[in-house]
């Protein structure tokens, strides 16, 4: 089978980058829909940073800050309705996964009337705003992925809005919109790119390119691990994770995930579980999963972290995740079953079954 | 200072991956100028599969096989020229790097009139014929980078035409394309790629995911480094070699290359040596002279080859390289003058002096 390979995203890195560039939104339009949440991009200075930049180019903006973390649907109408109504003509993203993936469904739904019903269809036309995406989170690389992942009630998970029109035109990198952040969601979302390559590495459509990001990511996190542990990441550090994550997304781009993110997709949705601590709560089981199928593959990824066995990666996230959730029998096999029915699962290397799941689940750890 | 990253060419890996994804061509137009060499694309089986994939789709080509190698200015113009007389809408480039590099310049001056003085200038608009590229040497890159490198007599060297609408839209990248490819040429596209890795990593414009690409990409050729000595590359270790070139181009496409391609293009120039053995002529003492400013770099590089030193990565190349050009002393001369001009010198994480390049030339080691 042919592997594809595809990331036209333009990303900029480095401390000041938005500020060093920010001509190049003039490319992008006139005005902008700045897209993010309702505190963080104010406190870390990147909204600052993109509106002092805006001004100075002499474009003007709007701005919607009502993105909920594990957006909705709803959000991304409401966000489109007010993209239209200020009349904008791009969408800058501020923010971690939640803002970003909110912005490509507003960026997307500013331009065309598709239904709700016809919104996870894939049948999309090629009209979309361009993006400028500025991550202030290291974990879900939305600023260099094709993927809006927005809450589905229906499905009661979470589901993907996929489509090459989606990837930004822009991504800018700078670690200093990380420095404030707590180390919680500093270690949650650097396992959440942690999980993208890893997941990329595991998927069916793996291939030279991605892999070769995917190692590289997976060895630059590998290298955080014990600052993460102890709570000392310096500012290059932080600078790393956030490449790490990008790279992850470049890779996710490529590969799609697998089964760690539909089986998290249910902790989230019916626990509200971090989405990155849910991916690092089944991470390792995964992989113990794959081993008895495809031990070499995964001794790459051990490897890549400088780790001698799966066990040995275990004992890290443990330690990272602290006090696990408890979960009872009925929540894991309802979990299971709506896992088992996304087609992340037929993603895999080594596909498992609905059995399989369950024991992934049961590793988690603590039965309530 | 920022860091850039951009490659947006959608690049499509696998054995049979033309055939399997002919379809795509549909995207790009409805009559192909197909760019190739005289005789390469005709024995490897490349030109059959892209005209019977042309001809399943009902697309018209054209082709034009008179890409010598390192193309002239000349050969653009005439390939431009046979494009417009021919009305094709998009071009296909098939072979090394000569045909591919020729094929972008081809592309850009059948749809824009620029005159032979302005040609290397940087003004260029943004109409360019949409591209699909098939390399089958796995060296150059080219398929995934903004380059067309052509022969500039005026400068008595090779120069660079540089621009984004240069990226191919398409690539595909098929291992069964290089199997018949002689052992010497194989080695030289094979330190090309290498070269490619290596110097993006000792490029000042070096960053987070250009770095991922080169140090896969060195270890990948690394990986090739005995069967290449030995002359028993199995049909697997020569799709890692096209792919690993995949990787370098994708480096250079941000990066740039340095101070070994400047200094190469003079042997090229003035005594017809292969580009990559050019290359590769220079490599080591590069690495040696880099190493005394930048240890830590070069260690990376060497570590990346599972190597312990310059020394061993030198008496690698000198087996895969044979017996070595004499250079005189006029030529040292004439060539250091003439590539201490050249921007790429200036891209050097370590810039070299009018000496260090006298002395990396000397290194040769063979003075006439």
């Amino acid at each position: 089978m042919s592997k594809l390979y595809y990331m036209p995203t333009k990303v900029i890195a480095g401390d000041g980058c938005v500020k060093e560039n920010g001509n190049l939104m003039w490319a992008l339009g006139r005005k902008a829909l700045i897209v993010t949440g309702a505190h963080s991009a104010k406190a870390n200075g990147s909204l600052d940073d993109v509106t002092g930049v805006l001004n100075s180019a002499g474009l003007d903006y709007a701005v919607f800050d009502k993105v909920m973390a594990n957006p909705t649907i709803a959000c991304a109408y409401e966000g489109a309705a007010f993209a239209k109504k200020n009349e904008v003509d791009f969408v800058i993203a501020i923010g971690g996964g939640s803002p970003m993936d909110a912005a490509k469904a507003i960026a997307l739904l500013s331009r065309q009337d598709i239904a709700e019903e016809e919104l996870f269809s894939g049948n999309y036309g090629n009209d979309v705003f361009p993006m400028a995406f500025i991550p202030t989170t290291a974990g879900t690389g939305s600023e260099v992925t094709q993927y809006s992942i927005l809450t589905n009630h229906k499905a009661e998970t979470k589901t993907s809005i996929a489509a090459p029109t989606l990837f930004p035109k822009l991504a800018f990198l700078d670690a200093k919109y990380m420095e404030g952040l707590s180390y919680t969601t500093t270690i949650n979302t650097a396992i959440d790119a942690l999980s993208h390559s890893v997941e990329g590495m595991l998927s069916n459509r793996a291939g030279a390119i991605s892999d070769s990001l995917a190692m590289e990511s997976i060895s630059l996190i590998a290298s955080c691990f014990e600052a993460l542990k102890k709570g000392t990441l310096t500012h290059r550090q932080r600078e790393t994770l956030l490449h790490a994550s990008a790279l992850g997304g470049m890779v996710i781009a490529n590969t799609g995930t697998t089964a760690v993110h539909s089986m998290g997709y249910s902790l989230t949705y019916f626990r509200n579980v971090d989405h990155g601590r849910a991916n690092g709560l089944l991470l390792a089981a995964f992989l113990a999963f794959v081993e008895r199928n495809a031990p070499e593959r995964v001794n790459t990824i051990i490897t890549c972290m400088g780790l001698k066995s799966v066990k040995e990666f275990s004992g890290i996230m443990d330690t990272l995740l602290g006090e696990k959730e408890k979960l009872t029998e009925d929540e894991i096999a309802r979990f299971t079953s709506i896992a088992i029915k996304t087609k992340n699962i037929s993603n895999c290397m080594v596909v498992p079954k609905q059995e399989d799941l369950l024991d992934i689940f049961k590793a988690v750890g603590n039965i309530a």
